[in-house]
């Protein structure tokens, strides 16, 4: 792992463009880290599609989502959704926001992402649903203001991931290799869930088998070979 | 945003690029912007695919859909469906048409697209729908004839896309950049809304939640986020 | 158009080649032309994969599919679909047997492919079904017999294609362009039906839509358009 | 076909890529062949991304899945699923473990895959499925121990492959080629069986097309023509 924020930098800037590669960010969509010894402030990219973005585009915000440097350069407008949840949950040490094609579906029907294979174990038994317009009512859905990332924060809970209602997910990590992990595997699952139910019904995996399988992907062997592999498949799309 | 004739016949051949490279055109469909300086006319690739057309294809018409200068290659025989958008609204300065995939079960099946994503609020609450037979009867459904191209217009109103059916769809724009953004958008929303319906059902965002969340789309941050990224995109897949 | 044998075989080697490109035929699946100058012979690869395919490997074949030349390479078992329907369709120039994968389903379900939208018009009204079942029973469903050519061709009839249950389907062309156009746009039409069914229902362009449609999308514009465009992709795909 | 152990580790590296280059292999699975001239010895990379395998990471692994040399590198969790298929079944050489897309919402929504088309012949009349479960109850999914693996072994009987309830499939070959080509039709039958179902029905090949079509496929011609070209596309993207 990395040990220095010029490290860290560089492997969010990877993280940022294996999420593009492999299809759960596209022109919008973000992804922050927890700034390695201040965990006061959080990492996050200039405004940019998370496919362009390079280790000079990350720059340092407070956990009121705050520029820590006066800004040169357009930010993202919903830094919110990364600050609030620093501030709510000590555990999370990266944070990534997307509207991926495979999830959209869910956010719209307000139907339940459960984990239906054992990869996706890692989203745990609950990804619960948010709908902005409960608290707020009308809105351009985005999450701007402090108390819709609280509200949104809320919604989290406990939890590895959050469906945005008729706008995306916001997924959290314990570093990035398990953010980018489970964000894929969210994506997958999605996709099979729908189509199993296309073949005429689903259940999901047990609770004991959901903490057993997430523990074993958590672990480092799985980890390091998945990230190894979008790794690889990331630069070579540089190429 | 281009300033001059040149800059302008660029933007054009690159909008038709990025729309190719993202799949709403393909062999077929054409992107059109309204003349810098003079409104009555209009800016037209010659009759080539999308994906091929370079600045140098780009020819001026006047909203007659008459070549300016006597043409020495084929044109496109649907040339009347921008000429007639153009005389009916002063507001619109770009034009596309297409038939793309995500789209054309829409068309077949004869039901709305409705926005359903924060992002796809930038088509509007309503995208009216166009049957050629009801004006016209049997036809080759091909928008060729001036009373073709005014009916087609009258049924896009003041909307900002229209379906045609078992043909595809014509999309409008204050400018380029945002005519790209919701041809792209109005794909994505297409395919999300008939998954949701493949969950269980959906709703479309409220109409608060449509204007609002079209106005920050249409803001000048997601645009130039969007647009750089799709730029990107096309200018990799042509290296 | 191609004027000597030379140029005929360049034509058939990137047909193949585009066809493949555009997701028509994968591992399996067959293009051939009629000889130019001898309506009693026709061109197809040796036993080759079509993406792989160059002008060398174009061999010549009577219509008995019998080679013109003692054959040193190995030869397509199914060559008496192209032979067969070259004596029963004096008309047919051109013919491609494939198994893609938007076509298969239909070929599986049993349900007819009907032209659903204009450029699809180019399949006619009826694509016919054959059930090699019927009349020889139990087999490994390759056509490989005199008869089942024979069979084939019967079911074909007058028209543009025929589905092959369980296996593929079989396109004709007046000329290589129309075969390539009819093929992929028979692909896409099948793609759109049953999106369009699973989006509720659907009703096929009527007769007089799919003369008229047909006429316009075989004529020489939008026939030169698509087959640039098909053309530039597959060349690209081979950088 | 390959005669000597350096031959052998080219073609399972080639095996691997080929594999993840049609989609059927991710950032999981893994694929083994046994050992040619020692039947009670067979070979498997070392733990690693399939798409990134070289004839270099191939190590030789005795029945009991134990590694014959000392390991100095990460070994694959379920290893047990190679050994305890080539203890149990002598007439397997070649072995593929894998989480397709195409296969996951079968093995989840719990319904059986059977041929529909004559290239899937190759997989038999049936393919059984096994619940980890039935067995063990609530487990982390993977099968790692001996007895784990044996139960698989049991399930799979005298058949071509088996589906893993929420996890995934497992398919066998008499050669490598065979297990490729077995492994890849496998896919496209599972997504041709969804589409014919959403279509309305299908039925599976009679037991006499099944018997005759699987002949057909797994002879020496299709075989080939089908290794090459999946051969020069995982070649190509290599590039």
């Amino acid at each position: 792992m990395p040990d220095d924020l010029s490290d860290i930098r560089h492997q969010l800037a990877l993280a940022n463009r294996m999420l593009a590669n492999e299809g759960v960010l596209d022109a919008f969509g973000h992804v922050s880290m927890r700034h390695p010894t201040d965990p006061g402030r959080y990492l996050l990219s200039r405004s940019r599609s998370p496919a362009l973005i390079e280790a000079a585009d990350i720059l340092e915000f407070t956990l009121d989502s705050d520029p820590v440097e006066p800004p040169t350069v357009q930010l993202y407008a919903e830094r919110v959704i990364h600050g609030c949840i620093y501030r709510a949950r000590e555990d999370v040490m990266a944070v990534c926001h997307h509207h991926a094609p495979a999830v959209m579906p869910f956010c719209i029907a307000g139907v339940p992402i459960v984990p239906v294979f054992h990869v996706a174990a890692v989203l745990g038994e609950t990804v619960p649903f948010w709908d902005q317009r409960d608290d707020f009512g009308d809105s351009n859905l985005l999450v701007v203001k402090p108390e819709e990332g609280r509200s949104l924060a809320r919604a989290l809970g406990p939890h590895s991931a959050v469906l945005m209602r008729r706008h995306g997910a916001t997924v959290v990590g314990a570093n990035v290799r398990e953010l980018v992990f489970r964000s894929i595997a969210m994506c997958q699952n999605a996709e099979y869930q729908m189509r199993a139910l296309a073949l005429g019904s689903f259940e999901a995996l047990t609770p004991g088998e959901t903490k057993l399988a997430a523990a074993i992907n958590l672990s480092s062997g799985p980890q390091s070979r998945a990230w190894d592999y979008w790794t690889a498949r990331a630069e070579n799309a540089r190429r």
